[in-house]
């Protein structure tokens, strides 16, 4: 296996968390609330985002009600935030942005 | 539209929740948390049910983490547990088994 991505800087995350639209950090996590017209989209978005999460071996802790989802990204092996959190994030906004959701 | 089924009494309810599998009260909610092998099959599993939870016209409030999926139901028209609540636990149950989860 190749070596997994080290846990990255506080500045540095603070400073591409502000870049990227719709996320910011909270408890030590890469965190987003999303909210869709219907829960069909907010569902459509989970299962396409969970089809990316599985192919880069990183999964979200999130959570769904009706039509909003909120997602937590950290990496627990290197007990911080990487770049796979960040991988993982841009990809997600993506496919939101796709579905074009309302928050 | 039908009538949407009413608020179950507190008594009723602790009795049906306590001859289901998995399944206690939490907080005025059905609560459930289930273990799978995988994050692919606790998503699949997730998937199922938000397809049986859109045909009900009722949908749960619920997490995954990794392999790990809590799940709480409760409705919120009636500010209860109702039996549209008893319906979905009751057919998340029968995915779940299909899918043998360890919890």
């Amino acid at each position: 296996m190749s070596a997994r991505p080290a846990k990255l800087p506080p500045e540095e995350v603070e400073q591409r968390a502000s870049e990227l639209e719709g996320w910011t950090v909270r408890d030590g996590k890469l965190h987003c609330e999303l909210e869709f017209p219907t829960f069909a989209e907010a569902f459509g978005f989970m299962a396409s985002a969970a089809i990316f999460a599985q192919e880069l071996d990183h999964h979200p802790d999130w959570s769904n009600s009706y039509n909003k989802v909120v997602i937590d990204l950290s990496s627990h092996d290197v007990k911080g935030i990487s770049e796979r959190d960040f991988d993982l994030a841009g990809r997600m906004n993506a496919l939101a942005a796709a579905r074009s959701p309302r928050a």
